[in-house]
């Protein structure tokens, strides 16, 4: 970052404690949740922050909210500007943080910043997911940093993880918890009986969940979520769009009745794996017994599970989102380029992974796991045996057939376990069962995982 | 690290794939089980290695153990020589892995390397928290880096969360689980009902505690790690010595009876936490609930928790020991070195904070928390009423009192629990109940953590 050197100070910045008289610039675009907290933790902490450094001081220089106006509420009293060209443009910016969030704005703002020879950090997962390929590419191309610790995990370290702690280690699989508002949901039909809607409208009300959920709801930001750590972990590209995503929407009261009595819950899980021939990555709701780590993952936490050839299955723990948490993952990316700026680094981006630009081959899991299938069916008589047969037909076992007592006859659920067998056999026997004139609605089928966390 | 720039190469290197003809060359010093690991895993993986470095390789090209002789069992064959000082004098060595142990011979060789403008990366706990600061000085004087990953916590990036992905944050308290051996012996008192000489003896026969085991059982080993982690978190010095350890020896099957009683289990925690005049550090065994993380972590086992004013608290789960985990750990030192080598690195272990040489001031836990007292007596009237007495005189009130049924009246053992209370006050009510004539054997005191993990 030669281009970028930044200015030497004479003397002292704040009045205080400065060793090596070096600055380093950051401008803020989008001053929504997660940059004013980037900006009101970077000047309340930066006496942490320059010990970090070796005596680099951080100070946000500019600021920028699409409405513009108003100052920040800092002691540093920036004017907020309205255009984002004239901080990426800006000769006093060394380190521009993107969050504004999308795809179209933050692909430009990205862009014209690594064009402007400045170091970029971006909390922007959709934004990393979709176009980090020609954003890192571009960033190497100009051996520029891009930071995107904050992309997944909200604080947790979870791309440190996979790119510095296991860099000399092969990586079986990488999964967990990673959607806030869809564990808040389950952690709440688990505890209080809700059914769906009640929990998902207790999210809204607590701030947890959007006016419009789908992007939590349906798993689509965890699918953007689990390309970036498959990104990471395996080397490869691939695309949120090809990933199997199911939400949590199907998962009812009566579905938390059924997982109790087999001693476990149900949690949103995103997961990438090693198989046979090539990588098994899918967004869907497990089944996971109660004493595992997993099921004690509550409220809007996240936790992910990182296994290791090696260094075997580690478990990071902790908040996945809020102001807090992604402000310190956004800093913490901020202050490991301070600590290079003025460095020629041969290839800042190189633990990442975004070089090696092929497709990561997908493919089905080698692991055969149990099955959950909640049916809903009108009730007559030979339910279970036409459901039974459609099982047999596909050399599946069953395991256990459940049923609560008292349901209405007009809409009866009832749960078949099965042992262990692979996704493609299991959904043959689902979709042989679905076109069964007594059902209701398509079986729910979920993976039952015993082993994991 | 100019004075080391590694050799450039013509040409491949093992013949594939290297694209920017740069290598870095590995001496390992002590070919034990985390010597050996290293070895093999960066040869194992060789690829994977290269792909996180942006194309460096690393080879390893010197071998030492103390008795020398043989060769490398993998693929390289190299010989392993006997003399250390070869390889820290060595022309084809750009970083030492010392993986010695202890603090005689491991001192010598950090220092030598150092002087030899060798980069280093220790496993070595105990030499890091008794001269760390010496190392470190003597390191950032000549710009070298030290790593020490593989000091705390087996493969679990600790000291990478503590230093970068928190380098933003203030740091409340790191604590956690940081001995296997004694939460093998715990986990097994628990599960199998065992008393504590039968548990050792079973994790003497597993391999996971020495002849001696008294580095680990007694927490003098988990001390060396706190002050590690109380060092990264607090940016002061605190040398094992200082820290008050308690271990498990006085631990007792019932114990583990009282505690299921209370809904609860034992674990030896470390724990660094800030509190009003400074931070409190301790070692010794907690009384935590059973659905805790803490009480989740079986086995051999690590977990740490890391809290953050902002980020909130993390915690970190995975394997503690052994040659796998502690390998990959070191390695990810040896490749973040690698893609920094050739670089004039300001101040390269400026996030470590070992720079700052002023002592950390301990102090009381701030935080009044509830307390398990067991009482082993001999049985006469009066028991009770006279313990009691001794804690009403300092203000303390009981929570509980609990007995066992069925027990000799020469040796009988019941517990009492308090409502919270700092633990200077209620070591006066127990250092006046341990006076008290019908005692056996001194009170057994735990904290009972409610809130941790």
């Amino acid at each position: 970052m030669r281009q970028t050197e930044p200015a030497a100070q004479a003397g002292p910045v704040e009045g205080h404690r400065v060793t090596t008289g070096k600055e380093v610039r950051v401008g803020i675009i989008g001053y929504g949740t997660v940059g004013r907290a980037t900006a009101e933790i970077l000047t309340h902490n930066a006496e942490e922050i320059r010990s970090r450094t070796g005596g680099i001081a951080l100070r946000v220089t500019r600021l920028c909210r699409k409405t513009g106006g108003g100052v920040e509420s800092g002691p540093s009293g920036i004017a907020i500007e309205s255009d984002w060209k004239k901080i990426v443009e800006a000769g006093d910016v060394d380190i521009v943080v993107e969050a504004i969030g999308g795809t179209d704005t933050a692909y430009d703002v990205v862009r014209a910043s690594l064009e402007n020879n400045k170091a970029v950090v971006t909390a922007n997962k959709a934004l990393i997911a979709r176009h980090g390929d020609q954003l890192f590419a571009l960033a190497n191309e100009r051996k520029l940093p891009i930071g995107i610790e904050a992309t997944v995990g909200g604080g947790i370290p979870i791309v440190r993880a996979i790119s510095d702690a296991l860099s000399a280690d092969r990586i079986q699989a990488v999964y967990g918890i990673i959607n806030g508002t869809c564990n808040f949901i389950l952690t709440k039909m688990e505890g209080e009986g809700l059914e769906f809607g009640e929990a998902l409208a207790q999210a809204q009300a607590a701030g947890y969940a959007e006016a419009d959920p789908s992007l939590d709801i349906d798993g689509l930001d965890a699918r953007d979520k689990i390309s970036i750590l498959a990104r990471l972990a395996f080397h490869g590209a691939v695309l949120p769009e090809q990933i199997p995503a199911m939400g949590i929407r199907q998962v009812a009261a009566t579905d938390f009745h059924y997982a109790g009595r087999l001693g476990s819950t149900i949690r949103l899980v995103a997961s990438a794996e090693r198989a046979a021939n090539g990588i098994n990555i899918s967004v869907r709701p497990w089944l996971v017994r109660r004493d595992s780590m997993l099921a004690k993952v509550d409220g809007p936490n996240n936790a992910i599970f990182l296994a290791g050839e090696r260094a075997g299955t580690q478990m990071f723990y902790g908040q996945g989102a809020g102001g807090g948490a992604t402000g310190t993952a956004v800093l913490s990316d901020v202050v490991q380029i301070a600590r290079h700026l003025g460095q020629n680094r041969r290839s800042p981006n190189a633990h990442l992974g975004f070089q090696h630009s092929g497709p990561l081959p997908l493919c089905e899991s080698s692991r055969p796991v149990s099955w959950y299938l909640r049916l809903t069916v009108r009730d007559r008589p030979g339910i279970l045996a036409h459901a039974a047969q459609a099982i047999a037909q596909q050399g599946i076992s069953i395991d256990s057939v459940i049923q609560e007592p008292h349901m209405p006859k007009e809409k009866l659920s009832f749960v078949i376990t099965l042992e262990p067998v692979r996704e493609s056999v299991v959904q043959k026997a689902v979709a042989a069962i679905n076109q069964l004139e007594f059902m209701i609605e398509p079986v729910l089928l979920l993976p039952m995982v015993s082993a994991a966390g």
